[in-house]
């Protein structure tokens, strides 16, 4: 029996509609640089401005589906083009502007690309890529002068003005309504092995993900909200703040280029934020600034880490220091992000309570999870049994664009790559990514839970542990040390440290101290170059035992 | 260009597999009218007893969309229909036990329902309309003895004993995936003119709506709350509570029939709900009834009020006497039902804040709303342009079963028939139902408000306003006063009072002092009722001008 209710798609013009009237007073402000004077709009404006966008769009032959790119910093030119391009019926694809210039052309190519908006301040970093791109025949560049125009030549593609471009548009488009199923926005990982991956959202996936992270049990974002969105609009859509914003009227603080700690932690005592989302890295940069140079973050209701565990030193400081609560959440460009949100049950206490906040977190009733065990066998969820965790939902990708990659699917899962526990009331903990995970003689020790022991020691400010060859055990683990500033310690002492902490046979034997973690565009711990340095003897590595 | 997102339907059949496993401990509690013996339950125990109840309803018969009518109270056996019905893929049918039997013979032969789930201590209601019902095969009695089984026949009609179906079936059920477009749930309004109309819910409209229940924006529904749903389970899926607390694990208090000032004050008290839903006229009377017999009711964090506009002086005792926000909220059956929730913005103060929270409420991104004007035009959401609303979206519905009803429906829009506002930021104000304004020489007078105004005099504890004929203006209103026990005041003081209160043309005229305002199945004044004991003579109406 078909039910009465109305056939309304969920779609993103309707988000814009919506948002940038009902909601227009909502702020957005753009960091500069200069505390007294950021840039001031308002959801209002953005919208007005989305649809001036759009009808310049539709000049650049963007009629259709196309691909609009864009390379630019988190502020309210991308937020333009986050509301403009899906509304009007085309595809928003982020380029993630730290990628190797190789992979750059590589994925606009393979998205084909049609314009791509470039923030002037990056155009160094764009220009030299221009000319090998295959499909692109327009670029539109926000700020900056003529001069930056001129420096950008290509054959067959023109080079535009943001502003000129939208000089003298109407300020209101008549955004289509489309099929929900469509794509509405791109983003490739590289995180996966091989070529990069593209992953393009649907209409539903991403109206489906903005009502999650409004629920009071996801992000609870709402209309009295302010979310410092320091997470790049390039790496998984902001992890869904910017729709999500839009769809319930909260306020956004764009960092602009400005992601040191220092401009960060003024951006907060200025602003207020009440909400503020980024990689574990980033925070530990900001706890040090605050602690070298105070200001208020008395605004944050909540911070949300997430891309890698959250280390629990990290946490505790937060809330110790600054009585300020971090949400753990889980998720991988390919779940929109949001997979997994670390509210611990209402009835935990004491350090139950921090293990649940210590947790990945839980699946929310829309992402589905299952462990299935090396031996390619369900594994319970009973808290104990390892597995890799393989997800089903609706806003979780069951593809790649123009690449099936059968290997990572499974009867219709995502195989997430990543491997841990699930409790019986659907609590995840990663131990590790299947493929960071160390076997030492038959057994696997977790990388994560190494490095976290590690930098729970004082002196030590950031640390990453990687397999390495050994004779006896197969693979044993390297730990990469970074000390904190002034901060002193010996292999044996830090070793000494863990015991008691980790089980003896997993005490590691390797060590190295080294002066910075290298880390991906993301802002994530990048093992591949620390394995790689490691097999080329480029690390002085320190052997203790006993 | 096709996402590559996962088509995985939205359905019930997922929110029960998770529910009642990852939030298997979240409490189910059914009054028994024992303080110190309420029926215990939890989610994983319903969910398996849903999973008997599929088993048993495939037996009688239930193997497609086939109905399954409910005529039950609030109850946890209401609660495993309302799980196993739509899960196993047929239609739950919420049958009001308040209509006149007349009507409820009218509905459950135009659902052709095929199964009835009864109460048995509805029996005595039930058994009469038994014979009458054309395709009810089964009737299926919870609660009760051998005794009651037996007062019950029909012909073609089998009678089982709910607990005797159920005995010795699995625990489990697999739960099949269905179209998320397929109807759920369905309920009848009688509150359109003509005969009850249904609305079919699909599980793609009850997820959504589950989702906007559990928003921060919207009721805020969280694994941390207990929700006591007074509102009844037949009337609007119970305003959306049930599914909604399965899909975050929010646990539930059922009231069963105890629906009366003193057992609800009880059951607050002993089981500690942080949120309740209900109509008006209910909390009216926990608040006398608190007031003569104090409760603690200090667990609730929010009280959600519904099904008619909320007085003003409702909402001022519940937050001056016991600090307990009023969150007012806009919906019919035909919206699933939440339409606006009055949720003032972050930045409003003071007075503005109070008529933010008086209002009906925002709409949502998802609830699509314009005013059309007597004369078919549409106004102009500013404030003060007033015409009838119409709504749009994924959970409100488009027609009714077999019943296309095309005069309640506007280019693809509900027209709701009440009559009102909307801001520019989004708020509805109500000022009547379409059939209820006054129209007094050429201008209409709004019945809702002028109950407000003599609802706020210390003597009044209710009022109805409804237009009656008059030879002059065509219409006048006629104001029927339930005074508090004890208190005294004549048509002329109360005249006096509204002076100043309201334009001086609307002052009404004539005034009837009334023991009790008759009401509708659920709770909402019968204002027709009213009118045609006014038309017929039945009311002592005072006369006051001047
Ligand atoms: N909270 C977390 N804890 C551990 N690993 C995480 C967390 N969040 C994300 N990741 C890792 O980041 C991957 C997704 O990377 P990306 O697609 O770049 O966001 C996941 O598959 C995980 O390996």
């Amino acid at each position: 029996m078909r039910s009465t209710m109305q056939d309304v798609p969920l779609s993103i013009a309707d988000l814009v509609r919506y948002g940038t009237t009902v909601h227009g007073r909502a702020r957005v402000v753009t960091w500069t640089g200069d505390a007294a004077n950021p840039r001031r709009s308002t959801l209002a404006e953005v919208g007005a401005r989305a649809a001036r966008l759009a009808h310049a769009l539709r000049g650049l032959g963007v009629t259709g589906d196309q691909r609009v790119a864009t390379f630019q910093w988190n502020n309210q030119e991308h937020l333009e083009a986050y509301f403009a391009v899906p509304a009007m019926g085309a595809v928003l694809h982020t380029l993630n502007i730290r990628l190797h210039p190789d992979q750059v052309v590589y994925i606009a190519d393979h998205a084909e690309d049609h314009v791509v908006i470039v923030d002037a301040s990056l155009l160094p970093l764009f220009a030299p890529i221009l000319p090998r791109l295959r499909t692109v025949r327009h670029v539109v560049v926000s700020g900056g002068g003529p001069a930056d125009l001129g420096a950008l030549a290509a054959e067959g593609v023109a080079v535009h003005s943001y502003e000129e471009l939208l000089a003298g548009r109407p300020d209101t488009f008549d955004w289509p309504a489309g099929d929900e199923r469509d794509a509405a926005a791109m983003c490739y990982t590289s995180g996966t092995t091989g070529a990069p991956k593209g992953v393009a959202y649907s209409h539903r996936s991403i109206y489906l993900h903005s009502m999650q992270v409004c629920m009071t049990d996801g992000k609870a974002l709402s209309q009295g909200d302010t979310a410092l969105a320091v997470v790049p609009m390039f790496h998984a859509m902001s992890w869904g703040l910017p729709y999500a914003a839009l769809m319930v009227g909260a306020s956004l603080l764009l960092p602009d280029r400005f992601l040191q700690p220092g401009p960060l932690a003024d951006m907060i005592q200025a602003e207020r934020p009440t909400i503020a989302a980024a990689v574990p890295t980033i925070w530990q940069g900001v706890l040090q600034e605050l602690e070298a140079a105070p200001r208020d973050v008395s605004s944050l209701h909540r911070v949300v880490v997430g891309g890698m565990a959250c280390p629990p030193s990290l946490m505790r400081r937060f809330e110790e220091l600054y009585g300020i609560p971090v949400l753990h959440a889980w998720g991988m460009t390919e779940t929109s992000p949001l997979g997994s949100i670390a509210r611990p049950p209402a009835d935990s206490e004491g350090e139950e309570r921090w293990a649940y906040r210590l947790s990945q977190g839980r699946l929310p009733a829309s992402v589905h999870g299952r462990l299935i065990g090396a031996d390619g066998r369900p594994v319970p969820h009973d808290g104990s049994g390892v597995g890799e965790l393989e997800v089903r939902g609706p806003w979780i990708t069951g593809a790649y664009h123009r690449d099936d990659a059968p290997e990572r699917f499974h009867d219709g899962w995502l195989r997430t790559g990543d491997v841990g526990t699930l409790t019986p009331d659907g609590f995840l903990r990663l131990t590790d990514r299947a493929k960071d995970v160390i076997k030492s003689g038959g057994e696997w020790i977790s990388s994560v839970e190494l490095e976290n022991q590690v930098m729970s020691h004082p002196a030590v400010a950031e640390a990453a542990v990687v397999a390495v060859p050994d004779p006896t055990w197969d693979e044993r683990p390297l730990v990469a040390v970074i000390l904190k500033d002034g901060a002193v310690a010996e292999a044996a002492e830090l070793r000494a440290f863990l015991a008691g902490r980790v089980p003896r046979w997993q005490l590691p034997e390797y060590w190295t101290f080294v002066d910075e973690v290298p880390k991906t565009s993301v802002g994530k711990f990048d093992k591949k170059v620390l394995r790689t340095r490691h097999a080329e003897g480029g690390l002085k590595v320190a052997e203790v035992r006993g």
